[in-house]
């Protein structure tokens, strides 16, 4: 491990999931009701006839969200739905959940008011229960807390561990748009602080601002996984990205994958922006990040069911592990996929982690 | 409601809980499986045969900590203690916990090394797991986020708002201690800072001082309501300190209180300390906050099992609201007892709220 000047090792050495496998190593869980701990997109509670998943995540001022473009209600908004994305991605209904704040004095209570607006829409939209929560005062900035509590039966509860392979590869919606929408944002917020009398040019790019503003939780696919009585063999929501989401996927079911890159969905608006920042389209898709959207794998004899589902595409295939993890390019070329996604401890972007 | 020059409210005109009821007055909790919300020390979730209870607590350095004094070791034990009180607090045992930090690029693998082994050392002296969590960089300073979980029986939870006239109060150990130590510690740091040769003066205050840095939660209390088969009518633990606290009881209640100065509970030692600070006992014993004790009321039938029970103190006795919150003095004054606990928008003082 690679040692500072004081002989100490700098956090950015271990990455993120690296820094929480090495802190928590020591960390069994005993009691016979902790079903899953560590490790997946939520924990998972045994309460006989069905379970608890539970899923926390902290957003930071200045790390995750930067007020000078981001409207406190969006954000309020984003912070909740984040958490419950996590408890969808167990194939579980949001139920409740706790929000934590510590704000500066600079923020008025008109300003938390915002702040709550958000939260009690998304509460709304998603049918959630806010149950509880802490405000205290920080030295300096805004940090939120929030923890989702979900519930599912035992067996319908949907791991990252259950792929195989023979499973189909399949995302609830378009990707990329997210990460373009925040390239905008820091374009113009540049453009901003070096010119403050400009005006944002933002016309016609709603839909990717709205994708990094005010993301969705994927509740219509988890109900129609319900009402079609079928279920993901493993799952994850795409925070970090495709590739490195799908990475925790093959890691924790000991299996590769191939996605096919012109199966990758890509909506036109994200098509085109990226073009016009210079990134390769699919390179957004693939390392993007907090699209939101359910990655997840399903059993072949469920092909039928994936067909018909709305807004779902089929990208790859989970293939045996000593095959890797494979983009196959549509110019007919077959490429290790990278996970690039965003690591918090070396470049300080713009991209909260599950669970 | 005051505002300030912008014509903004500022936070600190509404207070913590003033502040907390206002943001969240119009949420209300609409799923049949949310029993109690925001409002007591956990929040309460019905599981049929039983319930979950949830309490979240955020605490931030400069605010809630000082890493000049408190050794990360301690700071991480003490993050887990101080939510498991608030789950003893409901008369439930806490099972899981789940921890979000949030760290400047200062802190190094072998602090965070440290502050997770206070983690589990909290851990595994109450029997509970960690099961999820979330670590992501802040640009200056450390949040700690804890969510706890605890589990009950259904008709064994005990809310805030159950006591009433003729109940007995009760405290399950002496008060003050953990203000006092604050006292010393802070004292400490002043003389260090105005001359750094100086070495802490700390001898003979081991047990104030750990009062302060490393607080018990009060498994002990709970466990013997359910061994003996009864439990209390109402429940707080003493985070904001015994005026504060008790006032949550008697407003959730209905009730008035009073309490026998002679008969609270101090340590030698927090005598002697308190008088070396020129301070009144008495007063950092109603008003010092963070000694994690709990504070509960009885009914009058169950006063023989709470005589026999372990380190626990009859305090006072609970009235008709309309008779007030009284202090019987030792000289045989009566007084109206007022809750000054710590206020973080007023102070920013060393003090987490519970839930």
């Amino acid at each position: 491990m690679s040692e500072n000047i004081s002989g100490k090792t700098d956090v950015n050495k271990l990455g993120e999931f690296g820094l929480i496998d090495h802190l928590t190593k020591e960390f069994t869980t005993n009691l016979p009701t902790t079903i899953k701990g560590i490790g997946d997109d939520a924990a998972v509670i045994d309460h006989g006839d069905h379970v608890s998943v539970v899923s926390t995540d902290m957003l930071v001022e200045g790390i995750h969200f930067d007020l000078m473009y981001t409207p406190l209600k969006h954000l309020g908004y984003k912070s909740i739905v984040v958490n419950i994305s996590d408890i969808y991605a167990m194939n579980a209904t949001p139920q409740q959940v706790t929000m934590s704040i510590a704000i500066s004095s600079k923020y008025s209570v008109e300003a938390l008011e915002e702040l709550y607006a958000g939260v009690f829409l998304a509460c709304k939209d998603y049918g959630v229960d806010l149950i509880g929560g802490d405000t205290t005062s920080s030295p300096k900035g805004m940090a939120i807390s929030v923890t989702a509590i979900g519930r599912a039966d035992a067996k319908e509860v949907v791991f990252r561990s259950g792929a195989k392979p023979g499973d189909i590869l399949c995302v609830t919606g378009n990707l990329g748009a997210a990460y373009l929408g925040l390239q905008i944002l820091e374009r113009e917020k540049q453009i901003y602080l070096s010119n403050p009398g400009t005006q944002p040019d933002l016309e016609n790019e709603e839909y990717i601002i709205g994708r990094q503003l005010k993301p969705m939780a994927q509740k219509a696919a988890v109900d129609y996984f319900k009402e079609k009585k079928f279920q993901p063999t493993a799952m994850i929501d795409v925070s970090d990205g495709l590739a490195s989401d799908l990475f925790h996927i093959c890691k924790q079911s000991g299996v590769g994958a191939f996605v096919e890159e012109g199966k990758v969905p890509l909506h036109p608006d994200t098509e085109r922006m990226a073009l016009k920042f210079n990134l390769d389209p699919i390179t957004c898709a693939l390392n993007g990040g907090e699209d939101y959207e359910l990655l997840f794998t399903i059993d072949e004899k469920d092909l039928e069911m994936v067909k018909y589902m709305p807004g779902v595409f089929i990208i790859g295939e989970i293939i045996p592990a000593q095959d890797g993890i494979k983009l196959h390019t549509t110019g007919g070329n077959i490429h290790d996929l990278k996970a690039q996604g965003w690591n918090h401890f070396k470049d300080e972007s713009n991209n909260p982690k599950d669970n």
